[in-house]
């Protein structure tokens, strides 16, 4: 089975790397003829947003996923049509704008910040005042990795940040005074059965993921996570992996965002379980039954941005798993991950000690 | 890193597979298109004796390395002197040529069955005479999984023997009565440091490998091939992955034969172990640290000759990770493997019985 990945990124990479053990075989959309996924399959070399080229990747395969979520959804319908496209085109829609996406975990019962549309200085004034400061406002679509995002302290900030995304439709959220970030990653499959791995801590700056704690043990959370992914998996009638990401307020999951994908929170997971994110998002959008999610150990799995720490270093110790994405270093940009895997919470964080310890 | 690899099967699949996410990439040299890694790398066409080809893939390489024992050393000369090439060309040698296989491991205290080399009828009957029957004949070279070999039962079966295999130079060995068949997998890097896997117990009929155990934990046998392992490998003052296999008669260890390369009896490392024997193959010959050797559970793997399982029947079983080498089905053939990893002994024999009433 030939399957079409919109996007050459780390996370088709990845996809790729656990897909040949199945027997698939891949063929990437990317504009850039050096992604770290293009040389793990044939190449469609073209924009997200090129349908001559979404046309000819579909031609090649036999489904198409994505691993990017800024895909323009206009340019998916006549693929979704011409061959079976997972996850959901609706889900990556929802995802891809961050009002829509609120309203929904509202309309199932999912707890959120507050939040309101903010088109113009005038709705950011009045939304500040209903929902309050400190408060976010973000651009409702192409946000991630903290990009698009303006922090409000006082009503003084408001005019600078209209000024400063002001160009495009927005959301003001209240910002969410949290003890703890995690996410939830599971995956629907063919016949509507469905997994769920442990959650995983995450810890974020500058709006990039950092590092991830995984599992992160809590069964009242726990519950309260699958519950929710449950509904939304259910909602769009889904196949392959979603993750939500929460904050933990007061023992209680508020629903930041979702990503109809593999998920960097997930990357433990390659590791950490018996059957990683990736194979089982393959596994769902091929048709195959769905793997044991059981954890493997205790992991915690740190992001590389913008510089990679030397390889030697982090080879020479033992439990720790490297995973370069063969791709030339830039500020802010993730270079490449590595995952600590131990026996128990308290090796593993001996581990993860010598690796803060190296210059990156 | 750039590493070439001759031949792209199943096993030089296996190595890219482990080696992307140490950042490396991969060019193979292979006469066929489609064969199991060519989507995995860049290709240069061409056969395994083509020292143009070959030229062509140390040109494009900082490192050259090999997945198949059958390329001519005389082709190689003039490559492992242009860029470096691991493991040494010398073990290589070796390892073609059964006679000299036996020389030394008789030259390093390792005890093998009678041999005898084999040039003429008259050889054979001396041998015969001398070693006794029954015994093997062998072809000295380029026998692989059960090819070139004769069962010698009576002195009636010389001259059958002799005509059937007599074109080319021959080894007479003694039939060794063996409990057991046995394999040690172990690697040398860049700076003389050794690591090596826990012993495999492995099953094979019609000489190819149908499955293995591991780790099979026997104190006293492991010391012996690891004390082995350790000669022939600083022999070649060698670097890469190196296996041995032996039978076990009387709890003493007779080498069969060695295989300078990545083995089949290793494939439970994938998962089974904390670092594969290829990512430590790749970590020797690219000059980095080993990684850490140890199990991580109890391994059974099983090899698919021939026919291939229905996949979804093999990954509804929890424990179960599948590995197509996406082959085209022929008799006799590698198609893939599966590996059981689990917890006890017990468990793990019990997922096995489950793999094992599947059809294939």
């Amino acid at each position: 089975m030939k399957i079409g990945i919109i996007g050459a990124g780390q996370l088709g990479r990845m996809l790729a790397l656990a897909g040949y053990p199945l027997g698939l075989q891949f063929v990437f959309l990317d504009p850039s003829a050096d992604a770290p996924g293009a040389a793990l399959g044939s190449m469609v070399k073209g924009d997200f947003a090129n349908t001559t080229a979404l046309h000819s990747l579909a031609a090649r395969v036999d489904v198409v996923t994505f691993d990017v979520e800024n895909v323009p959804v206009e340019a998916l319908g006549e693929i979704a049509a011409l061959k079976p496209f997972w996850p959901p085109v609706t889900a990556l829609g929802v995802s891809q704008d961050r009002l829509l996406e609120k309203q929904l975990f509202r309309s199932m019962g999912i707890a959120t910040a507050e939040f309101a549309a903010v088109d113009s200085l005038e709705d950011l004034r009045s939304a500040a005042r209903r929902i309050g400061l400190p408060g976010v406002l973000k651009t409702r679509r192409l946000g991630y990795d903290g990009r698009g995002q303006f922090y409000l302290r006082s009503t003084k900030d408001l005019a600078v940040a209209w000024k400063a995304l002001g160009a495009v439709p927005l959301i003001y959220e209240a910002f969410v005074e949290f003890s703890r970030e995690v996410s939830i990653i599971g995956a629907r499959g063919a016949r509507g059965e469905m997994v769920f791995y442990p959650l995983s801590a995450n810890v974020h700056s500058e709006g990039i993921l950092r590092h991830s704690i995984a599992p992160f043990r809590n069964p009242p959370l726990q519950s309260q996570a699958e519950k929710h992914l449950r509904k939304i998996l259910r909602h769009f009638d889904y196949r392959g992996v979603l993750a939500i990401e929460f904050f933990v307020r007061r023992g209680r999951l508020i629903a930041n965002e979702m990503a109809p994908r593999v998920h960097n929170s997930g990357h433990w997971t390659i590791e950490g379980a018996v059957t990683s994110q990736f194979e089982n998002h393959l596994r769902a959008i091929a048709g195959l039954p769905l793997g044991c999610t059981a954890p493997t150990g205790h992991c915690a799995m740190i992001n590389f941005i913008g510089t990679m720490p030397p390889a030697a270093g982090l080879l020479r110790i033992p439990g720790v798993h490297y995973h370069s994405y063969g791709k030339t270093p830039r500020p802010n940009r993730k270079l490449g991950h590595c995952t600590v895997l131990a026996a128990s919470p308290l090796k593993r964080d001996r581990v993860l000690e010598r690796v803060l310890a190296l210059p990156f």
